[in-house]
């Protein structure tokens, strides 16, 4: 999202002088070398034009999530795929809970929707509930969710997931659900969607290479729908060749780095405690999430002094339903942490 | 365009066993070497997110096309772009002469848009003429042009595409020029129409990296354009990291890749001379187009009996005013060249 040449997001290195950086969620071990070498082998082939179906990635995720190939949607990061769905889908009405990922807002508005929004409660922790079923009618062209949720880390319940599909189902309301953080979700909260979609269920389920393989540079997502008419409005809309060779073949490694995957899981829970303890012992309110990032509160000042020093993190300022006070920060190695701990106590103590 | 799960592009190696393909208009020199290192070394920083304005590629072709930053939009490859154009504009009346590249009309049927065909006639080679200003006025919205255009690689002359433009600004019509295949073109037809643009011209010039600098299978494109408005308008409907990282750094190492651009140059212009020779005195129609390419006529069964000996060329058969025998081939290295005449001579004989 870029509002008046102002960039909105984490990440943004470029315009910053930054040496750790804290507000782009991607895996803290960054790229797995099988990925980074994939790369460059793909880079020998850069002259040919990419396969246009992703025929070998889909295939690989056809297998791994146990739904059809033509199931998969691959996409030019994940974000390519919430602008596709709003130029397809043109929603009257959507309902959008919110804090959540400002990109959805984005989409929406570049092709002519204005969502509806459900504030999610500060008192409960931003968890959604049962509430959210009762706000779902016929009037309802499109509901969108994200489990774990950006900025708030928290994951939809399993029971609470399965009913908002019930009620989708039943109203007609199509169902976007983004599990682009699910890849760096504490093992307990794992509960993908993707298993209880049928033929026909109005419903994208998004995922990312992106945040999961540290391949942000390299843009991969995909999307999951049993839809058929949704498959084919958005090859549509896009141009043939819209996921590079690199990502392609970025992906295909990806797969097999399992290994990587649980060393990563492993020390993200490890350090999110750390992170947990280490804060809340200093007095900043951290809601306890299930992703790789953590939402902090109540220290105002937070982005700038931190800025100040070298490190950046992600002011939640301009996120519908935060405020100043608000932050984000990612989960990142234990050395990187240590440092950022180190800053919070002297901005705290300044 | 992917119509039906049928693929109607050139460059589809991986549904056809193919050892030679001429279907791909890239460089025939394949990717530069510093082109390949650049993508390796932007692999190690992969888990990055990449610059969402592209800044250091935008700033490089800014210095060498002398326009400001500001009027260069990166895209995911030229293609992207096409799309993007279509979906900001949603031109009523677009006026498209063919034959021409065919995602201009699938772009445009994505987003709602039919066009208007401007036929350009096989007797004066498929080179558009006055008769084109004639039908420019105030009820078209959108002419689409290319020069070189593809398939036939002709050029609109400097004196016609400055009456073009002018006829465009009375109007109030928008002028797509796509100068993709720029890059290779024969040295002494290189008449780009950057320069020509003043500040509201309502005008996109699209350039490409993947032909000139074999980067297909990397993607990266990018349009110039005075217009403010549009530029606003499609980074609107743009995802904001819609160029990988991969590609900036690729981009930025090819501007650096002169030599190797003369080189090409220098190949292309000795062997279309080969090719047109070779083909001639076998009595094969060949269109002395400008371009990196030739469109060949008058041998129906070519494509098939070539692809039975391992070698893609594009038929044409599917193109607007186009018909079964005519088809494209890419000019490659002198060895597959003599490659694909030997085979034409067999295919001729049989």
């Amino acid at each position: 999202m870029i509002v008046n040449g102002q960039y909105g997001h984490g990440g943004d290195v470029y315009k910053n002088r930054v040496t750790l950086d804290f507000s782009a969620n991607v895996n803290p071990l960054g790229t797995p070398d099988r990925v980074k070498a994939a790369i460059c082998a793909a880079a020998e082939a850069a002259d040919r034009y990419p396969d246009p179906y992703c025929t070998a990635l889909r295939d690989a995720l056809s297998r791994r999530l146990a739904v059809p190939p033509e199931a998969i949607v691959c996409g030019n990061g994940a974000a390519e795929l919430i602008y596709q769905l709003a130029a397809v889908l043109k929603p009257q009405k959507t309902l959008l809970p919110v804090p959540s990922f400002q990109d959805y807002e984005a989409a929406l508005a570049a092709f002519g929707s204005e969502p509806t929004f459900f504030p999610l409660r500060r008192e409960n922790g931003f968890a959604p509930d049962d509430s959210i079923l009762g706000a779902i009618d016929e009037t309802v062209d499109l509901l969108m969710l994200a489990s774990p949720n950006n900025p708030t880390g928290r994951c939809v319940g399993r029971t609470l997931l399965r009913r908002v599909l019930d009620r989708c189902r039943e109203t007609g309301t199509w169902l976007f659900l983004d599990e682009s953080f699910y890849g760096l979700t504490d093992a307990d909260r794992q509960d993908s969607l993707v298993p209880d979609l049928i033929d026909g269920d109005r419903v994208m389920i998004l995922r990312a290479f992106t945040k999961t393989y540290g391949m942000a540079g390299v843009r991969l997502g995909y999307c999951v729908t049993r839809n058929r008419e949704l498959t084919a409005a958005l090859t549509r809309i896009s141009q043939p060749w819209n996921v590079s060779g690199l990502a392609q073949a970025a992906g295909l490694a990806a797969l097999d780095c399992g290994e990587w995957i649980d060393k990563t899981r492993a020390l993200i829970a490890e350090e999110k405690a750390y992170l947990i303890r280490e804060l809340e012992t200093r007095g900043v309110d951290v809601l306890h999430g299930d992703a790789n990032y953590l939402l902090l509160s109540g220290v105002p000042g937070l982005y700038d002094a931190l800025l100040e020093r070298g490190i950046l993190i992600r002011s939640c300022a301009n996120y519908r339903g935060l405020s100043a006070g608000d932050a984000r920060i990612a989960v990142r190695t234990h050395a990187e942490n240590e440092a950022l701990i180190a800053a919070v106590s002297e901005v705290l103590h300044a």
